[in-house]
């Protein structure tokens, strides 16, 4: 199912200027390095000259500042990455999902469902569940009793969707995401080593999930305790990410994959947040903060920046040796301060 | 759904003691800072009096020796946490799900499902599988060949049991835990470069998951290489945790969520293991060991307490110059052991 | 199911050497510590000398060198832990799984599947997808449209192959893995605070899997931006790993628990992988590199050996002390340079 479009074509679709041979035509999107022929790539970085020079795409996009370090044809925009991202989506259209409900599926006479839906084989909807037009359900998902699901969201397959969440429009949810599950809420009871044991708070609050929000393959989020689990417009989470009860998401902030958000975090707009993060619970994260992957995030953070907490990479034996400095680090301080005394001494007995 | 309870009728419940007006009518649990009218609250801490205080709910839970802190009808209890627990579960009552078998589920002749089960749709359950009095199996959850799952117990949709699993009475398992998948052991085989590869060692041992356990959704729990991976009485697991081969996880510990235990590791009772720490293989951790965060435990722990092993957050900036200087402690101490010679020398040279 | 075999008929099986009774009848493995009369365990390294002389298992694999540490039957091979992985496998084949499609299943009337494959209940197979001969579809897996799934490979209950992914002969896919879902790639867009905003890249390449490959229960594999993500023959991941998109993982490498791979990282073969380690993006990882658990990766390594980034474990008090240590280390070395100026210039002084 190949898309050829001409660069002017695709200027009327998606804006920006052609420079060069309007009437060329495309069929895919690649990179400068790597592509062939009939591609279309993007350069947003003097850094990547080299490959600009030496690419064998048919055409580029690139910044109208960038625009005379190449002949090849090419489209001028200020945003050369966010347009090749939407060039790809005119020559990859989403393949449309036959509407209709499979025989497999087992669906509620209670739940709302329109003709434009699609429900793959195997799926379940549950009671009084409300489907907006041209949901797609894929193959053994399930979507509990009282859960809402905006338009055009689609559901790949094996999501669970526990009871009573709400879910915008315009959402992707991956294969294996679990979203509503009971938050980890426990209270500790009885004294003594022998009859200490947890009791159950129950996790009566939903979850609300916001416009145009992707969630990842196996990602989970919990439903609230009291109140609701947010995760507002425009979030992007990746795979295998936790985000426990009574959290807030921010608008249009991205998670990469692995990170885990503990209880009643409120994590900011526009934040970036870098793979295996760890948010401690209760905590706030400004708008616009950048967590670098793999940082524990022990306290709240007011301040837009880029935050790190990271030990640096070693061969082994050097690790080892500074494993044991780590751990002396205080008598380490101790000495130079009796160094310091010493010398202080010293001076002091020099100028008697 | 709403439940209506006097403060009379709670305490005929759950024990404790009455101050002010008895017949008061509570219909929800809250936070003494967001609930409103109708609802109950728990204070435990002279921390949050100024919450006591400006609060909005219409009775507490509170300590005997905290009664006086507060004009509000109360209820008098030692742990107001845990009564706070169960008078959530009381206004919260888990709802019932109605006993029989989904015509879409697959039910082997060999199984045993007593009549008071419930088996959602397209749950499948497995030859000589033995199911106890109001087990519920949710929404294509899979129960292997050959496992037990005790009375009471919970599965929620799309969990999956393998063959051979114990599982005991009143557990909850979330959506998308795999219990009894095989264990990750391989041994390595063919000397030089070309032929190395890894040799399967079949995982025969079980899981063995005792009472009142909870595990989280998409955890896994992987069946021992010759013996059982075992999980104690009342561990509470939370999401996206791994559990090893040949683990055994002693009762009452709590793990939080993106935790890692490797194989053959051994934890205590009543431990309390923070998010994403992990644990490496055949290590002992003792009983009533508290685990921070993001924490790498390496060696066995012999001594109940807290253990910690994390990197300070710092802003970026701050952070790379801290990982340069860490890479250079080794010499930084060269150095001051160098300085604390001179030292030693200018003296002796001063005393001559 | 027991299986017997004297020590004569392994031998003829896997090759070795018998030493003393060949006609001993064994019929399982065990470890020299734990298991009892008619198991045959491995000696592989004289640090288990004492549990050597003190097993009770009836029949010892042991290498040539080692042969006269005891008086025991025993097989004589140069790779003892292999050799005991295969005897395992000898004494515990696989359960043959009656080949068919089960009437719960659903099938694309174009998807080329052989008789001998075996389809569970629930299991969905899309268009044009075409298996090997004895394919084996747990319960409730998804394979999509246009997915090749190669002879003898496996998977268990409740896996996930989005469309396209290719997947080699003899693997093994666990419960709740999802292969071939979106790599996580977004553009931004709109220049002020309350425009920003996300735009997707459409991932339109495919995931491939090489022939004797095991993916652990929960793992994600995502499919490549413009070409594939590979994994290469023989590779192992263990549960809950995260490969992102455009990945190539090296032959015969090894993955533990909790890992995550970032997008377009290249890892050579034979390496091993702890669990918890994180690889960030674009790295490349030489051949036989060994990474630490719970180590970050922040470079490329062109090198061979082990790496690690840990933090050491203190306990909490201690560590509270090197945690204020750490975020001094700056200042520390100003203070060992001045000390060492200030020697310098004393030194001088005593000079003149």
């Amino acid at each position: 199912m190949r898309v050829n479009l001409s660069l002017n074509q695709i200027v009327q679709e998606l804006g920006g200027t052609v420079s060069g041979e309007g009437e060329l035509e495309i069929y895919k999107v690649g990179s400068l390095a790597l592509a062939q022929q009939g591609a279309i790539g993007f350069f947003n970085n003097t850094k990547y000259t080299a490959q600009l020079n030496n690419t064998h795409v048919s055409a580029v996009i690139i910044k109208p500042e960038h625009k005379e370090l190449t002949s090849l044809p090419k489209i001028i925009t200020d945003n050369p990455y966010a347009y090749f991202a939407k060039a790809s989506q005119l020559f990859n259209p989403i393949l449309e999902t036959a509407s209709g409900i499979h025989v497999s599926a087992v669906v509620d006479p209670d739940a709302t469902v329109p003709n434009s839906c699609s429900i793959a084989a195997n799926a379940v909807v549950g009671a009084s569940a409300v489907l907006g037009e041209r949901v797609v359900i894929g193959v053994g998902s399930v979507i509990e009793r009282d859960c809402t699901i905006g338009e055009n969201t689609m559901l790949e397959a094996n999501v669970t969707i526990k009871h009573g969440s709400r879910i915008g429009v315009h959402c992707h949810l991956f294969s294996g995401s679990v979203i509503g599950n009971d938050g980890f809420g426990y209270a500790e009871e009885g004294g003594d080593e022998n009859a200490k044991h947890w009791v159950k708070i129950p996790q009566v609050g939903n979850v609300v999930i916001g416009d145009h929000v992707d969630v990842g393959a196996n990602t989970t989020i919990d439903r609230g305790t009291i109140d609701d689990t947010v995760v507002e417009d425009g979030v992007k989470l990746d795979n295998l990410i936790q985000i426990a009860h009574n959290c807030r998401i921010g608008a249009h902030t991205v998670i990469a994959g692995c990170v885990g958000v503990a209880g009643s975090a409120i994590i900011g707009k526009h934040c970036k947040i870098g793979g295996a993060a760890m948010i401690l619970g209760h905590l706030n994260i400004a708008d616009d903060v950048t967590i670098s992957p793999g940082t524990m995030i022990m306290r709240s953070i007011q301040k837009s920046g880029t935050y790190t907490a990271l030990m640096p990479l070693q061969e082994h034996s050097a690790w080892l040796k500074t494993a044991v400095n780590i751990r002396q680090l205080s008598q380490l301080t101790e000495r130079i301060k009796a160094l310091e005394t010493a010398a202080a001494d010293a001076k002091n007995i020099n100028k008697i």
